[in-house]
């Protein structure tokens, strides 16, 4: 069957449409969902069926094409191609036994995770498939499975014997360790290639903070020449082929913010295993409202996580911390980019809580490395961040990936006083996270929030507690009204 | 905020889209799948958020409206709007405490069965929605509370005192009884509003069978004025408001052939609700690769059915019946059209497998009501039949309806013989169906099949098995392509 082609004028930014009037659609027996394979020349694209139902859309004897099709085919407005048939993938039939209850093996979940990756299946295939492994859960083994099925559909990496990774598993605000513990690391000459992801709904992502100071979207054959000559990058994930299927997978988990253990455990496995890491270190905040909301469920994680790492040939080490206040004294990106920098530069005033943890996870992985002995690895943390070493190391990959000019502060200001004199027991990250995010973050990178006061500290009445940084009056008049509700601080009266 | 109207030319046939440059998405913090309220005049329509990835298929500072919001708002290309946050419906939560295995309660699944009516749901979350039903099931409470909300949610028509309905599960080709139920009953005087369905995989249904006869697309305030003259109509479901949210779950359950119980319990009832049915009679065809493989299971769902039906104040009776070989002699919404005419007729030649089904239905039906003692429907049903009533009966409806022209037999035809003598053990219900599909069925009215024999027949070695009738050679050959491979018919050497 031949049909003309119409250019849409629409990009999905994945999955391959093309478009059917009702009419020619039911005269060919087929339904929106449907495959067929649109053949131009010698090229062929298959291609999920919409159904245009009016012919002010699209004409009989049409077929809309959407951007990616028309790329993918080099075609143009008014060609003619060819329509073939096809089935569904064979992997909506794996999808279909995991909703029944059944394991899956390694071939099956490596040819869902092999057409997620290729955009073969439709927002409503993926959908049944996440919500099938929550509702039924995955065993240890799918687990191990669909980790490596994430990462050999896209590509990995391979730096060398001793490369280490870390993570963090959910947002707490300022806790922005990553970015001092890579350059210790990368000082103490290990390789730590580090693929960050940016905010969701948190008010800056390790990737929006780090691009504060440099490029961060970068080719993937420039990182590998950044981690070769540097020992480490700070990027971007998004910008390299590494497990591309998980980031497809969360986009359709994040419409009822699900999120499984399995899946969980899998992405973030997934992104070490793709660069091939050996040792990786992760941390868990223990807080409420997170998977991890007592001693006993981040124990859960933690055996998990250790285990799963083992299958996967990777020495996998979980720190359990507290996530109950935040870390650092600014949330938003330039001014958690500012704390780094200062704990990277032994400045006196630097945040003394994030420089502690970083030195205590630094420690850990340069002991997990074997070369350090138990209780040697922090006291090497130290000496290289007090050498100066890492805000070397620090600056020399700043440079490599592009150095970038700071962005401002934002103009329009909010000071938070005391209305007590007082304790301060409770700093609610949640709130002070909002808080920031309605101030303009992550998009304004120089909005956000200054914490002058944390947990634990003694406030007189009228002191300041936080001052609140926008771009613009009207979204500092925003973070204003939420403040006026809650303000995010408990002060317990003295 | 403001945006300039364009008018994308893109219905969707559902759900109202609206769509922003991904610049000024993430300027004002919203993701794909987030809600917004656009604002023109004093008309508001809160629009799920699509996100255009390139300047040019959408400009920032536009929004990108689908006619269904276009139509609703009555605003042209290049009207100014305002946009406003809101955020997701309250269902959203509701599916996914379902997802976590919670029961719902009436309150909530009214909510969902609203949201979906009214197209506020994305496709990702209706699908969350069947799959948590189907992964957790759904309590008889909650199967009860769902029928109820599908129905409350559309329209209710009330017909008045004795009004009776029946259902047939799952396709067998030609098991077009309730062309013959429906006349019978009314003829007895009874009131029988059918809204069927069309077919979706199988070679016809009621509602494209009747529609060689009559029209099927009415107004309801016609289909009422039908009803109220003749106590019954046989029309197309689609065009009444009746549990308009069931047939929008079904389009999510399809991509997967997910037809979980609960969903299939509600589903049925929900359309015996909406007429205000008093009794109602459900057929389940026993058949392997259905939900009813064998006795246990179709008992179950005889159990499940009349008591949720008790539970909706329905007097609800199941018969279980044999599905293995098909009924009548045409397959094919013209075919079996002339089979149910000619059991209406008393043609001597007409089909006797249909006339007997359906006079033990219509039996059964009336026994139900009340009016005819045990033994007494059915021979009060034959003497109906026989006495030319419910032929001029479905006469008087079909000329209600608007009697239509019938289309023309398959000018292309193929025969197909036996190749050996012996008797029929066995036909394949499934291959039968997709031979006329590939004819052309339902597209093609006059496509189809006529058996010339069934199961237990004799056949002489050359002897007419059936015939296949196409409106082109193109169709033809494809059909004969599947019956090289596979014929149907099992035929067992004598």
């Amino acid at each position: 069957m031949k049909f003309r082609v119409k250019d849409l004028d629409l990009a999905t930014g994945g999955p391959h449409i093309a478009a059917l009037h009702k009419k020619d659609a039911r005269h060919i027996d087929s339904r929106s969902g449907d495959r067929i394979i649109v053949k131009y020349g010698k090229k062929e694209v298959t291609c999920i069926l919409d159904i245009a139902e009016s012919k002010r859309e699209l004409a009989p004897g049409s077929i809309g094409l959407f951007e990616e099709v028309l790329d993918k085919l080099k075609v143009k407005n008014g060609s003619i191609v060819e329509l073939k048939f096809t089935g569904k993938p064979e992997s909506v039939n794996h999808i279909r036994e995991k909703l029944f209850g059944k394991q899956l093996c390694y071939e099956q979940l490596f040819r869902i995770a092999d057409d997620i990756t290729n955009d073969r299946l439709t927002e409503i295939e993926k959908t049944y498939f996440v919500s099938a492994c929550f509702a039924h859960g995955l065993s240890i083994r799918e687990i191990v499975d669909l980790t490596k099925a994430l990462v050999l559909t896209g590509d990995k990496l391979k730096f060398g014997k001793l490369t280490l990774d870390k993570h963090c598993i959910g947002g707490i605000p300022g806790n922005r360790t990553t970015m001092v513990v890579i350059p210790i690391i990368a000082a103490a000459g290990f390789i730590i290639p580090k693929t960050s992801s940016r905010a969701i709904t948190s008010p800056a992502g390790t990737a929006d903070t780090m691009e504060c100071l440099a490029k961060v979207e970068l080719p993937p054959q420039k990182i590998k020449k950044i981690v070769k000559k540097n020992g480490a990058c700070i990027v971007h994930g998004g910008s390299m082929n590494l497990a591309p299927a998980d980031d497809k997978i969360i986009e359709v988990e994040h419409p009822l913010s699900i999120d499984a253990e399995g899946q969980l455990l899998a992405s973030v496995l997934a992104k070490k295993y793709s660069v091939s890491a050996d040792h990786v270190l992760i941390d868990i905040p223990m807080v409420k409202s997170s998977k991890a909301k007592n001693w006993k469920e981040a124990n859960h994680l933690k055996e998990r996580f250790e285990l799963i790492g083992k299958k996967l040939g990777m020495n996998v080490k979980v720190i359990v911390t507290d996530g109950s206040r935040p870390i650092g004294r600014g949330i938003g990106p330039l001014f958690e980019a500012e704390d780094v920098m200062s704990v990277l530069r032994n400045d006196s005033h630097a945040p003394q809580d994030l420089r502690k943890k970083a030195l205590f996870m630094a420690g850990v992985l340069l002991e997990m490395t074997g070369k350090y002995k138990k209780g040697e690895g922090e006291k090497a943390a130290i000496q290289i961040l007090n050498s100066g070493k890492a805000w070397v190391k620090m600056n020399n990959i700043i440079d490599a990936q592009g150095r970038q000019k700071k962005p401002p502060r934002g103009k329009f200001t909010f000071c938070m006083n005391s209305n007590k004199t007082g304790k301060i027991i409770a700093v609610d990250n949640d709130i002070v996270a909002k808080i920031a995010r309605i101030a303009g973050c992550p998009q304004d990178k120089g909005a956000g929030l200054i914490l002058h006061k944390n947990v634990g500290d003694l406030v007189k009445k009228g002191e300041l507690l936080y001052t609140v940084y926008a771009y613009n009056q009207f979204k500092l008049n925003l973070a204003k009204e939420l403040i006026c509700l809650n303000c995010g601080y408990g002060v317990e009266k003295s």
